[in-house]
């Protein structure tokens, strides 16, 4: 009996009694983004899919691939694509590739979904996939379709945030491979960071205002936003319990999940 | 000789002269959503029409028309699409109108341009909009294109928040249709406000997640997602002033515009 | 109590009431382009709001937020975009834009709408617009959708014609900023009209072919494709009462609207 | 030595040949659409198709194969979807193969290129292909691209048309399936002309609107929108005449070919 | 009465009552594309089509006309771009010429489609096509459309391979302007071969991989992918034989045609 | 010093420096979809970033992070969307896909690319992708771009065919979740194949067409397209062994890789 939440490991006959039983499908969406010089580009990938799993564990869910393409990196909340490795998806593309793993899952009768979003940019086109789908399958209760769209950021407890910053949270925005990231990874992939290598450049202090085709001189060097500094595996672990905890008690409600 | 900023009021040699004189374009994007009881749909294109028309007038630049639909209302900061009079946009469409109307500029040698916004729903596609014309124009120095994109609330001064909010500010996200948005239509077009209907159903306190097809059942019924006491036509004045001279400051720098 | 025909002045619960109660809802089409030396690049969007605005009162219709964006100017019917000022979409873009005001107005239960063009450019890619709504939202019987497709200038009886043009009429085709057009601006907006500066060039003798990419040299350097002598504001309002009367006419008759 | 006129009869290295030299390319557009009882759906891919060959075999021109499918007929000018044979294509799909085609081409190193168009409903998007391969190929000298766009009933002169219709012109929009369509099948086709079938209702009488989606009840049921009496292969030669020698005049002088 | 299989050669009467007599519909796809120096470019337009008229007359089917341009010819299987004369459609064109097709058809009652490709390329595009087509009408039973899809060389039997090729196949990839194809058109239109230009290089030997832009120097200066050697009309018919009547069985079956 | 071949898992620095120095990128395509009663879904993603790694380490690439989802499995050749499991990108999603990386990877200054192919039907939308970011980029010598594709099984040596298959090979088309993907699996990932589910249908009988939308009867009701017997980890060695050597001599010698 293979026990593996993630879809893909699975035979298809597997996958068939699953779905049969009623599994949710997280579909996780990530990016290939730079993320300082202390951690590698999959950032985006690795947390989303390690939350994932872990939802999925408690909630009896099943996890599609990870989508490892996110949408254009942007210079006030990714630093943008000027640095080396960050690879985007236009915001069309990157919606059509919701929309048609949507659609699949609910022609295979699945009809709940959680879309649980890695990456910041990710947010508005994973909504207009989401809506492009709901347009192909429709809206009625006919269809049968239920679809919680969450970013994992957003599931942090105000409690948590103030134990990680005593001295004040420079708030989400500047949070790019900063302290929460940092934390993060540090709980779930600890090789993966290399802490004597996290330069930053202090808090980045943005311009209220995007321009373009050039981007604005105060994107750090470093590609790190905020700090890294206080950046820690038990930090990581708390934000993970707030995130997974969270999350599976709303599946949970929101599907009618038994105990 | 034709004084109006707003370039649909000139003649096309009125246009051409100003052009050639290197009036920058400032493009407005607003939408047409509830803002509960007391403003009409009308709120996201008169406001950025009109910071537009202010703005132009300290600088030289003209107002291209504005775009009256915008991107797809969310429930956690607009009320959503299930308000009566709420017409949006697919983010796609909504790209390729920014898309199309930036390449035509460009073709007319309007090098220089600001995408002024006024919709929350329209930060992600008009900067895919930009990204697009981009593509289609050119990136590098030939193509001589120098865009801005403002989202007008990102200009408020913090003074200016707290001497509004002098008992804590609710957050931007909550801001739809509450004390800020009413204040500025106040200044703007007080006889478009009946604060005699301004019900609200205090801050919204949404879950941290969307939820497909049907929104969630925490969005209050007056569309107002936080509250409007409080508001005024001297608090918008106030909000008015720091977008337009910021804006004002800002333009002039990047555009090297000289005194 | 609100008054006003245009939907964007009316608050939700305004327009809950207005669309509950069966008002059908008219989308003026217009442009931003040429319109000679004495008229501004607003003419297209001016003319059809106005319309719209009149049939609006006699038809206890809506009127939704104008189109300010047309599809591409041609030389042979509007200058073409050689003209400073000419802003175009192009069909696909425009064509998206009308299908998704379509398909929000029927998801919010509008099921008459009335589609009234004002730039000769938009005929054609409203036509598949409309065709596009209905592949969204299906054309049986189930729809309910009824939609009307009306170009301002079809509507003008031959008597008026034969009165505004007593030597004869040159042809629809290269009214473009000429009589007709300027007597209806005169009517409308006398002060945007500066006949002392109606150059044009004599009716266009354009051959009949297009060329690419450079329009041929037969466009008038006024962009007046016909004449302006002769335009009154009287005049525009024998053109405003066949296009207003008649309209509203075929509306009550279509949608059967009582008295 | 292969002397076709039709691209496709000549073999590659042919066709280098005739391409090296400096042929320009005629791209035939048609459609399949109802032409009344009496002719068959092939009636504007045929007309097109001969009126290219013999523009070619005056000019040294190649004709490309015809596009068979066309723009969406319409009520008001070929009568509609609702007859039984009319197969269309989206204007998106069409403007998107003459956008392909042009493209093509050249890439192959033809520079000089007519769209000679034989469906009414066509004209639109025929523009729209040849602005998307121009944003494709670039504007500019370089792409040293030159298109002419042409209907063929643009070409016949009034004195052919005051020859034919002697009691006065129902005008162009009508001549669907009427006498000047038939009679130049009458020229071209005979054998697929039945003149004993000639079924009309008399010239249509179109309300000035188009109604979606079901078409207005003054389609006439023959499918012919004016009259078919008069209709002769000689006033076929006429009009194949006219339009011939012009189109070959023109394309003469704007391609600059010698003699 | 009207004899003919070609859809375009009936009047709309005649196509209503064949379609109302539950006539199915074969769909051509060619292409325009290099086939030797003893070949028109118009054989995978010409193959198709007269298949599809024998299979039309054996079963009662009708043949809609025939796409002329088809999906990129690709190097290995059909010598690539850089000949003189092949025009291509981007797979996304071509997918939305088939959908459009299917569609309309569909709409027009006609539930029995038999798509018929003669060009290696149009494989995938075609399949996309159909694809698209079912999400736009319903997969579902109600939707009452059934299609087929065929490529015509899959048709051959291995018996009629061995006679033709008595010292083994070189493979159906390497067969574009080979053998199969010359002794197909030798049956069809020998007019049109001229065996004495045939030209070849032997079978080609390719690479197993794709290069871009520049395709890979193997691809024989012919254009012809192997021999030429031993094309007869005879064997042409042979294998018109094999598809005419192994597609006729199938249809019938299929669509459960009485004898 | 970070020794991974793969992309996503180095720094933004480690990946500039890689890039800078020349490193090739590999983009693997995969898919998610049924592999019958004995393999997961993942096989076309597992297969595909195996031997992208071990030919990066030959090479000095870099691989991108793998397509985990591809274009529409097709009953003939990946059984069909009817299994459970199988999630498939429309064609012009997926060629979006792979469109947009490569512009992406060409915009930062990646000139040498290898798609390198795991999922029969990924061929002709990948091959649309390449011509799509070659439209973008530009074809001429400028762009710098020179781009492989490769699809693993064309590079199994015949000789290796004969030992695998010394009865004769049922041919590749009928390889899917058969002994040549079975063999390589066992390899690669031993623990994800449970031959002791192996169960198959013997070789399918295809009937040479498709049928929309219900696939033939003739699917495998395993998904086992062919047969499993005989597949062993020694034989997937051999197979991955002439993949790997042959692309890494292939793109050493398209490269001008040194030794």
């Amino acid at each position: 009996m293979n026990a593996s939440v993630f879809l893909a490991d699975l035979t298809w006959p597997e996958a068939e009694c699953r779905i049969g039983a009623g599994a949710p499908v997280i579909l996780p969406l990530g990016a290939t983004e730079q993320h300082g010089h202390h951690m590698p580009l999959n950032v985006d990938v690795v947390i989303p899919t390690f939350i994932s799993e872990r939802v999925a564990r408690a909630t009896g869910a099943l996890v599609a691939p990870t989508v490892p393409y996110g949408n254009r990196s942007q210079p006030r909340s990714g630093g943008g694509p000027a640095f080396a490795g960050t690879i985007n998806l236009s915001a069309h593309t990157f919606s059509l590739v919701v929309r048609d793993v949507i659609v699949e899952l609910h022609r295979q009768k699945v009809h709940r979904i959680v879309v649980l979003n890695g990456h910041y940019e990710n947010v508005w086109p994973s909504i207009e996939g989401i809506e492009l789908a709901l347009d192909a399958v429709g809206r009625d209760e006919g269809s049968g379709l239920s679809i919680l769209r969450m970013d994992h950021w957003e599931f942090v407890r105000p409690q948590t945030i103030d134990q990680i910053f005593p001295n004040g949270f420079p708030g989400i925005e500047l949070e790019h491979a900063s302290v929460l990231e940092t934390s993060l990874m540090l709980a779930i992939r600890p090789n993966q960071v290399d802490l004597g290598r996290s330069l930053h450049d202090g808090p980045a202090k943005f311009r209220p205002y995007d321009r373009f085709p050039r981007p604005p001189v105060e994107v750090p060097p470093s590609g790190v936003l905020s700090m890294t500094e206080g950046a820690s595996a038990e930090k990581g672990e708390w934000l993970l319990e707030d995130c997974v905890s969270r999350m599976v008690e709303i599946i949970k409600e929101e599907f009618q999940l038994g105990q």
